[in-house]
């Protein structure tokens, strides 16, 4: 049986301009349970994991607001692990202390480093759960083209294992679980790749993923299919929706590189229960497969001011929530 | 020109585990006008149909609680008047008094005897129609393997009229009209075979339908065109709703033997909105052919509280009980 | 940057039967911020245009109900501006003073010197907008049966240009543009015929549309690429919705000459928001492309009481015009 | 049990630029078993039904090539006895006899006198089936705006019953039946129009219809189910098939009045085989409903030299016409 | 790699009114590469696999013609092993040995006797392959309703695994294999089926699948995932085609108890090439997997003389059977 | 008015493995008219543009065979021309030349080098066409994450420009134009960033498409209005099939790393005609648009032998090679 009603929470990722306090008012003046905090910018800082003032006054933040934590995430740097080239577009996304001198070598071990750190964080944080990406060395071969060599592939995925594990041994020492989110840039961003990951890292139990149906969608991958056929590996849930526009012969699915929001992509991500992942049949899912977890708003729609998108989502996730049934409907027709 | 508002009942056939009186608080409290009362359990019983004081005693519940009567229903005894084989799934349904000792054709007899009685109470009750199955004895060839000949299938028609002419004479001297619920078990099931059973009756006017669309959807029935096709049989509404789960190559139409709510499922009954029946369309559509009878809510949902079930359904179907045009739109241009 | 919140407007023209101030009133009543005018029966007499009393008078009017007024419409006398051939349908139309003796030519001469008038009337209210009809003479050669030659076709586009660039130099020299709504029966119906219409006038600013998706819907034409693909010309928006009812293999989609609201017709006008519109495509499509006038509700619905549709599709469209996103969302990942 | 091998005819009527003898020298070369000829041009001549001498050289004529003769049609004038407005479109069809001095009924008097003659000779030269359009007085109200009165549509079916059941009786007479094709332009055009036209000339005998997949296609008519719902009226069949190019969110239904062959229509006529008509499962119906006349080709594709189309049609289709089953298959499953 | 050209073969099942004599001279003539033998009438008698000459003789039939043999079938007496109810429509398929008295249990243990003669039998022909039904307690629950236990659909799968490992002990002991055909009526029918079936008898390599889609094409079960998912379990190949007749509203998927060839049943077996079945994809996953057995058509169309339609099959694979390629096409590309 | 019979050839890319001579002696033994030769390996090498003997040697050889030449192609140097990061990728494809130390701006400064060499090349060749492909240094960033500014892309564009207007100002000299194939990897892979893609260099006249399908139907590009969008600017016609295996919830757009040839890939190429290129629609459009070049076999499938796929794919292509109609098929209909 799970959890009912879920703790509902909102990913501060895309709100890191604000702080902590900022967007722990905000939330809890929208009604959310808790958050999903970022490991990013002022919110959450890995490299203080043994600093138990520091661990205190974040929880203490949280419970001003009567929030609570599920779990953490750290995206940008897990990004930076394996990824090849290391390029301007992670100096950004690292922050000054990974970035180093930007030798991409040493980006990635002080990346991996801030995994570690990351794990450790959250076993003081109290959480089970750190939600994040991976990276990839192979992502840049996807279109196939130039041609691109099996032994390279596998050798991608040979990388994966040999950078994470040693990354998921702080993890099991630490009694957290990391929860990769499947997206394009990722080593695992569909279904089969999904396997071949899990494949690649033995299965060990600490790896899991992050159940994030948005880029699932465009790729025709069915985001309620992957939870029953991962259903001892979802550890998280990401709401996030993505709305289609093809159909018209000139908008494609690769977005023709226009920016988020132009009404050319061939879709974009929109305020959840705006978009086409269908949502219910996705809830009764993770019922069926007993998660009970937080289900975590991850809000990104690029014609909506978030200050409306945020509440409206959670609005519209809970009536997903509808208490389970406690009895099957036709033991009634049972005549004594 | 059809009622409105319409009045909303609920069929008390999935709540037969609770008393009359515990239905019809529950109802009352959601804002319902009325009940769809199944004969079965302690709800009603057809057999003391001449007991005066039964009646005027379930009468005066109802109007105690402010609800109306337009309908009752015996879907459990009406399947056991044509089946082949009977067995222990009959014995839970029709109760003792029909089983007795259990003997196929005894039984049959009984449950058609107990038919004739629910039209003799559905009179007495003040109501003209009484919703049911009628079970078949050719249900079990449907697959088609082993073969079956044709002069099997169209003695199981013949069987029907045998078994149900005499039924239906005493539906004629009451006033009363049965509706058939057109459903997989039944003589009835799609629309062809409808219009096969039709014909085999005679196309008397005590035997029509009880529109009921959840299981033409995953059937590819249209319930739209199904209201139009045999609009001057449509003797009853009910309200179930059905959310399709194909799509991923895996999940069959035929249900795998998988339980309700299993996510596997090709298809499963969900509350009435949360599933694929063009509601809006079919309510249209009743509008078009005039029905004026009560829309009845079968409520049945695996992954949903029933209690949370029955009243949102009953929103989410009175938002289609608009009132209807008064004038034609394009009147108005006209100018003088 | 669009505006936001938009102004949302009535079409009066559905409401000819009610005086303007009975139909300002219900509008105000229901939390429309204005009205767009027809120029028909007792609303707005383009006639009078240069009668500065009832110019005050009818602006009055709308300031003692507290409404705006964006643009006004004559789509009744704009059709009979080109049509051939011209009948009894027409003499419900346009009213005695256009139809005088009904000869054609003269029926359409009047017609086209009324659509001057109104574009002075226009100048007069202080609006920039007239919405209507142009009419065609090819329209009737649209099943290409018998056959039509080419230059038939020419001809249509050339007396189409011929007969409203007299009237367009009116509206240039009051400052007003005309917005032609894509419909069957006019020169412009579907995407390829606006784009051979825009040529024939050359492209005149003078010269824009109404966007108006009900027709788009049945006919595959998709309403926001057309939104993006003549952004240029979007002078207003009018929204009306169209529920496809094709699928059963019998319903067609011209209609089998079936009334407004039979189940049988192969689509409908239905009330906005219960139609197969996609309409926040659309408007986030307005939003991308920088419209910033108002959003008119024509409201047509054979099955629906008009004084319950018309406050819900207000409420319904409203839902669409949610503030716009003040930054990009990814800005927030940058780590310093 | 249908005929089988099906004799396969071709239509004369898009090859009226070249002599009967030119045309039947073709078709038998290219395998075909008879024509259905065109009244029209040189082809044949209505009026001089009871010129024996003409009417043997005309069969003599089809000897000498070893063709047969099933039928003869008369679209051409059929369209002229109905239709308002008669415009230059229907001088260019009916010929100098018939339009005399073009005034408009005695055009429509003059068409209806030689489809009269028709029957008198399909008489004569043995065939029972005349094939051809009625006309309609209200097909210019298809687009239902300027708004129709149902009374005016009901005027229409009451002009075609009016000026067809005199033809009708000479039909009656002479032992010969009229099958209409269904068709935009003509009073029947889809299958609602269908049922009503069959109501208004009283479901007589004498009135059936020529089965062409053609337009169903594009409105959406199932013309497999239209086979089955009017098996008793199916006359005759002309396949002639349409390629769909809606989708792209550009092309439309109604064709934009672009050319034949133009790549921005939303469909387009195409050589039998080509396009989107369900071929096999209509000839599959045919089959089942017991059809047993010709199967004639009415050859049309802007795209493709008739010389070259003719004979490949003819293949394709005669790929349909394969052996039925002589027994069940599941009949050899029984042991003794 | 998978052998090139396959072997092509011809089931008897549907020709068992023939002798095989006259099968094989048919099949071979047809240019078939051999034949999968029916377990039926004259064809083959499995109580006769201790009797060489009959053996002997046998083979020596196939080998006058040219024929190879893959593999034999034994559907009509596998059905009777676990089915419930056993009635008239089994006495007609199982010959009176098996049949006896009638009485059920008799009936299913002398089946069961005949499915270990039949690997007996098998081991003498020299093939590694039994191609069969299994049938199923379970199957008339198909539509859950009455209501059926979750204990007595366990109880299904017991009873047959109950049922099936002794007959498979003496399948193992032969050295043959039971290639189950996925079917209606059977113990697994669509994929969670086969899968449920799989885990019940414990995944012994005895028991396989024959692969044959015309089932799950109207199911919605893909047919070439069912390939790779089930890749170590496939068999043996059997074509049989299926065309889909639904999207009309009326056509139901359960078929309306209407016989095979009738138009308005929802889909239809027709010969391989003429369905809905996506032949090249399954046989480009059938190589990406490795099968190297036969390709057996089983050959049913209730439209098409099966003398007309079992050659006409067998070109039609042929197609499917092009070479694989020898190298990457890519690799030629590389410049050195 | 198009050519007909038009001209095929065979691209000689995945043949390079064979000699030119073999090449050449393969085509035209399948009966291809012509052959597109690649810059590539022994079959062309454009440093040799200015060797006399050379030239007149490649064109005896193809004279030889009786082969034509209407084009040569560059796609692996021209891949290098903007690429960013260059690997080893590129070292297999540009050859050691161009690849020189691998010095990355080395390599694209000597790939541009060579791509003016190809088309001075082509001008002693005699074609007036180059194919090939641009490269692109913001293709990496397709995904959009890590985050990429809207700078970044302008300057990726600008890139472009800035490495090909000198290239093309070679082109012009020549009087050759260079045909683009619009394909994942370039800067120009589907319609929108075609459409900035040609902004960007200005609509010069020496810059155009190769039109190639098969990366257009997994994007969901219209490759039919992909045609008439971009009519002016088909400058060759490169045809290579797709096929569709998304529709399982698992097999994926983007392809999960997977080989060509694997079952689980969401598409993959195939010998034309077996794929879901709408092949006739583009023809036809061809025509509309005048096309007159060679239609040229670019031929890849991984699973099937490339010397029994090459003629069966010009084949197929030849049946759509009909010839056009000569007069509209509704002339005929007139009478005189």
């Amino acid at each position: 049986m799970t959890t009912h009603p879920r703790p509902f929470t909102l990913f501060t990722g895309q709100w890191a301009d604000l702080t902590l306090e900022e967007v722990a008012g905000l939330a809890a003046g929208w009604g959310y349970d808790g958050l999903e905090i970022a490991v990013s910018g002022e919110h959450l800082d890995a490299w203080r994991w043994d600093d138990e003032a520091y661990v205190a006054e974040r929880l203490a933040l949280l419970e001003r607001h009567g929030l609570q934590l599920f779990a953490i995430s750290n995206h940008l740097k897990g990004q930076a692990v394996c990824d090849d080239p290391i390029d301007e577009r992670h100096r950004d996304l690292v922050g000054s202390r990974v970035w180093g001198d930007g030798d991409p070598e040493g980006v990635r071990q002080r990346a991996a480093e801030e995994m570690q750190h990351t794990a450790r964080l959250a076993q003081k944080l109290g959480v089970k759960t750190v939600v994040g990406f991976t990276g990839s060395s192979i992502w840049p071969y996807v279109a196939m083209f130039p041609p691109v060599s099996a032994e390279r592939i596998e050798a991608g995925f040979t990388d994966f294992a040999d950078r994470w594990n040693p990354i998921l041994d702080v993890f099991d020492e630490c009694g957290v679980r990391f929860a990769h989110e499947v997206h394009p840039s990722e080593i695992a961003y569909d279904h089969w790749s999904t396997v071949r990951t899990l494949e690649a890292i033995g299965h060990r139990p600490g790896f899991g993923l992050n159940w994030d149906p948005s880029h699932m969608v465009w790729q025709d991958i069915d985001p309620v299919s992957f939870i029953t056929d991962f259903a001892d590996r979802i550890y998280h849930v990401d709401c996030k929706d993505t709305r289609m526009r093809v159909g018209n012969g000139r908008n494609g699915r690769l977005g023709s590189h226009l920016p988020w929001g132009d009404p050319r992509r061939g879709w974009d991500f929109v305020s959840a229960g705006r978009g086409d992942v269908p949502w219910e049949d996705c809830f009764r899912a993770l019922s069926a497969i007993g998660y009970d977890g937080p289900i975590s708003v991850e809000w990104e729609d690029a014609g909506m001011d978030r200050l409306h998108g945020a509440p409206e989502a959670l609005a519209y996730l809970r009536r997903l929530d509808f208490p389970p049934a406690t009895a099957s409907f036709d033991a009634a027709f049972k005549q004594d």
